[in-house]
C-alpha cells in the first residue's frame, strides 16, 4: 500500500511557515506499516490543487491532505477535491452539525463564513473534528482514498489518530506490514566514516535499510526494517543494531537513539553522583543541554559560566599564577576550573571548557577552534587540549560542549 | 519564472526528520522575486528520484534539490540527475579538488567513499561548497535549470546565497523585479494578536504583503515588497515598517530583524556596561544565547547557573533566611540572585531567573510555568513574578529566558 501526503497553503509554499505536518503524518503512517512514497506542498490556487490531487489519485492508494478546510476564501480543499473527483459540492448537514456543535461548546456565535465549512464533495465521508470548526472528509479520487484534514497541527493529529489510521489499517487486512526504526547515536566520527563502518549492514541483514542523519555534532545511524512478522522484524533489527554498534565501537553514545545529555544523566543517576560545570567558551551551552533533561536537578548542581578571568579566580578559585603563566585557554587552567566547580558545588564530578570559539581571539599557538577541557573526579583530575577546524562560533560552541560531555561519559564508563 | 523545490532523503520521507530546508529555500527565492509553485519530498530510491526530476523538468523553469550528495550508498542525487538528463556520470576533477581541499583544511585523510562525491553528471556546472565535502552542481533537465545542494542546512544556505540566487537573478535580466523583505522582531504578543495589529498594512501600502513567522517565543512580522523600481520599493517598505512598528509599540524588539540577544548586546555596549546572570530554571540558556553573539565577552562577564539552593547561597550569597521563608521561586530570592551575580562579577547589571520549568516541581501556589525574574542595577533592584501556560519544559525555559531579557531590555532603554 503506497501513501502520499499533500500539504496545502500559501504560507507553506512561500516558506513563511515550515510544514511540520507532513513529517508527522509520515511518521505515523510508517509506524503503522504504511509506506509513504512522496510529500508534496502547493499553494492556495485551485487549478494546481486540482491537478495535484489527480496526479496523486493516479499514483497512490492512500493520501492524506492537510490544510485548506477553514472558513476563508483561500480555503479551497473541498472545492478542489470535488473538481478532481468530478462530483458536485453539496451542503452537508452532518458537517454543519460538527461546526455548530463546536461553537456551542465554546459558547460563541457561529459566523456566516463558517457555513462554508459544511459545503463538501458529494458522496464524501465526514470525519468528525472534536477540537475545531473544520470537519474533515474522506473521498476517492482516481484509484486513491484521500483523507482531508485541517492544517492546525493538534486538530490534524487528533483526526489522523481517530479516523485515518484505523480506517487505513482496516483496508489492509492480512497484508498489513510492520515498520520499525532503530537509532544509534554516535559522536566523534564524521558522517562518511560512520557510513563506511556500517555500510555492510544491508547485505548482512536482509530487509534492513541504512540511513545516516547528521545532527551536528552527533551522527545518528538509523536502521529501518519492514516485515509482516513483527516478532521476526524486532529480532532482526536487534541483531543488526548489535552488529552496527560493534563496528562503531566507542563512538556509540546510545544504542537507543538517546541524546548525549540523557546518557550522561543516566550514568550519573546510576552512580548517585552529582556534577558541576565551569564553562568559558561554551558560554552556558553545556548547562543548557544538561538541564533540558527533565529531572536533571537530581544530579546537576551548578555551572559557573566564567567569561572573565576575574570570575574564574573569584568564583572557581583558579590561581592567578596559572592564568598569568598559561592564560585562560590551557590544560592546567581547565583542570583548575573543573576542580574549582566541583569544590564550590560539592559535586562528585567537575567538568570545564576553556577555548576560543571565534571569530576573534585566535593566535598562532591557539587558533580559533582550540579548546581545553578539564575533568575533576574523586580519584583524579586532568586537562586535555583539542582542536576543531570548523571556524564558526556556534559550531565551535557545540563541538566543544559535546567533546567535553564525551570525555565525562568515558570517565563515567571507565569508573564503573 | 516558476520554481520548484525537491527535498530528498528517507529520513524526510518517513518523517524521522522535518524538512526545514524547503521552507528556507522558498523564502529566499520568493524574497528575490522568484515564484515557488511546489515542494516535493521523496526518499532515497533511484527510480522515484529519476521520475520526479523528469516531472519537475517538464513543469518548472528553476528547481532546487536538497540532499543526497553525501559519500554513502544512499546518496543518489548525482546518479538520478544523470539518468533524468540522459547523460553519463563522469569523474569531475574540479569537484574532487573541492572535496580534497576540504580534507586538507581539516587535516584529515580523505576516505575512499568521499571520491564518490566527485562522480557527477557530464556537462554539469560545479557549485563550490566552502563549508563541507559535498560539492553541489547545476544541470539542465528537460526545460528546467536544476541546482543540487547538500541537505546539511548550513551548507545548503551558504550555497543557495553564493551560487543559486545570483545565478537565477542573472537569467532574469530586464524583467528582473526587486524584492525586499523587512523583518520586525517582536516579543510578548501571541501571533494572532500581532497579526491583528498590523493587518491593515496591506491596504495602507499597495504592493506590500504581510507574513508572520513564529520563532518561539518571538514573533517576526515580515513585510514583503516587489517592484521594478528599487528606490521606490525601499521607501514604501520603510514607511510600511514605521506604520507597523507604531502599532506593535513596546513589543518591538528590533525593527531590523535582530535577535533579542543582539539588541541587548548593543544596548550594553552603548552604555559601556557589563552584565552578570544568575540562572536557576533557565539552566544556562540565557548565558548561551548571549554568548552566541560574537564579541559578547566585551560585556558579558559571568553566569552562575545555580540549580541547587546550596549554590545559590555559596556562589550568589542568597540569604538562607530568604530561601527558608520564601523558597527558591520567589521575587525576593530572584532579586538577591541578581544582586549577588552583579556583586560577584562586579558587573553594571545583574539579571536572574528562578522558576518551575516542569514537568515536575509545580505546586498549587507555584504551578509549572511560574518564573521569578530578578534585576539589579546601579540605581535599583527588584523581583517580578510571571506565569506562562505552555506546560512544556523546553518551551518554558525559552519563554522564561526571553522574558528576563525583555525586562533587562526595557530597563536599559528607560535608563538611557
Amino acid at each position: 500500500m503506497k501513501a502520499e501526503i499533500l500539504a496545502t497553503g500559501d504560507e507553506i509554499r512561500t516558506g513563511a511557515l515550515v510544514d511540520s505536518n507532513s513529517g508527522y503524518v509520515s511518521e505515523k503512517l510508517e509506524e503503522n506499516g504504511i509506506e509513504v512514497v512522496r510529500h508534496t506542498s502547493v499553494g492556495d490556487y485551485l487549478p494546481i490543487l486540482v491537478s495535484t490531487l489527480r496526479e496523486i489519485g493516479d499514483r497512490a492508494d492512500v493520501a492524506v491532505v492537510t490544510g485548506g478546510l477553514g472558513p476563508t476564501t483561500d480555503d479551497l480543499s473541498a472545492e478542489a477535491a470535488a473538481k478532481a473527483a468530478g462530483v458536485a459540492l453539496v451542503f452537508n448537514e452532518t458537517a454543519l452539525e460538527n461546526v455548530k456543535s463546536f461553537f456551542r461548546k465554546f459558547n460563541r456565535p457561529m459566523t456566516a463564513s463558517n457555513r462554508k465549512q459544511a459545503l463538501l464533495p458529494d458522496g464524501c465521508k465526514i470525519l468528525y473534528n472534536p477540537v475545531g470548526t473544520a470537519p474533515g472528509f474522506a473521498l476517492d479520487i482516481g484509484q486513491c482514498r484521500f483523507y482531508f484534514l485541517p492544517g492546525v497541527p493538534y486538530e490534524m493529529k487528533r483526526m489522523l489518530a481517530g479516523h485515518v489510521i484505523p480506517d487505513v489499517l482496516s483496508f489492509q487486512g492480512d497484508t498489513a506490514m510492520h515498520s520499525r526504526v532503530k537509532t544509534i547515536t554516535t559522536f566523534g566520527l564524521p558522517e562518511s566514516l560512520a557510513g563506511e563502518k556500517v555500510a555492510g549492514v544491508e547485505s548482512a541483514f536482509s530487509g534492513i535499510k541504512l540511513g545516516l542523519r547528521a545532527n551536528f555534532p552527533q551522527i545518528q545511524v538509523k536502521l529501518y526494517g519492514r516485515d509482516k512478522d513483527a516478532v521476526l522484524l524486532d529480532q532482526r533489527l536487534e541483531a543488526a543494531g548489535r552488529w552496527a554498534s560493534e563496528r562503531l565501537g566507542k563512538h556509540v553514545v546510545s544504542e537507543n537513539g538517546e541524546t548525549m545529555e540523557a546518557v550522561i544523566g543516566k550514568l550519573l543517576l546510576e552512580k548517585s553522583a552529582t556534577l558541576a560545570l565551569a564553562e568559558s567558551c561554551t558560554g552556558g551551552l553545556l548547562a543548557n543541554w544538561l538541564t533540558n533533561v527533565a529531572g536533571s536537578s537530581d544530579y546537576f548542581l551548578f555551572s559557573g559560566v566564567t567569561y572573565s578571568n576575574q570570575a574564574k579566580m573569584d568564583v572557581l578559585a583558579v590561581k592567578p599564577e596559572t592564568l598569568e603563566k598559561h592564560g585562560a585557554v590551557h590544560e592546567e587552567t581547565a583542570r583548575e576550573m573543573a576542580a574549582g566547580a566541583r569544590r564550590v558545588a560539592d559535586a562528585t564530578f567537575g567538568l570545564s571548557t576553556s577555548g576560543i570559539a571565534g571569530p576573534d581571539g585566535g593566535t598562532e599557538d591557539k587558533p580559533v577552534g582550540t579548546v581545553c577541557i578539564g575533568f575533576a573526579g574523586p580519584g583524579r583530575s586532568f586537562g586535555r587540549r583539542l582542536y576543531f577546524p570548523f571556524g564558526k562560533r556556534l559550531m565551535n560552541k557545540k563541538i566543544f560542549a559535546m567533546a567535553a560531555l564525551d570525555i565525562l561519559r568515558k570517565e563515567l564508563l571507565t569508573d564503573a
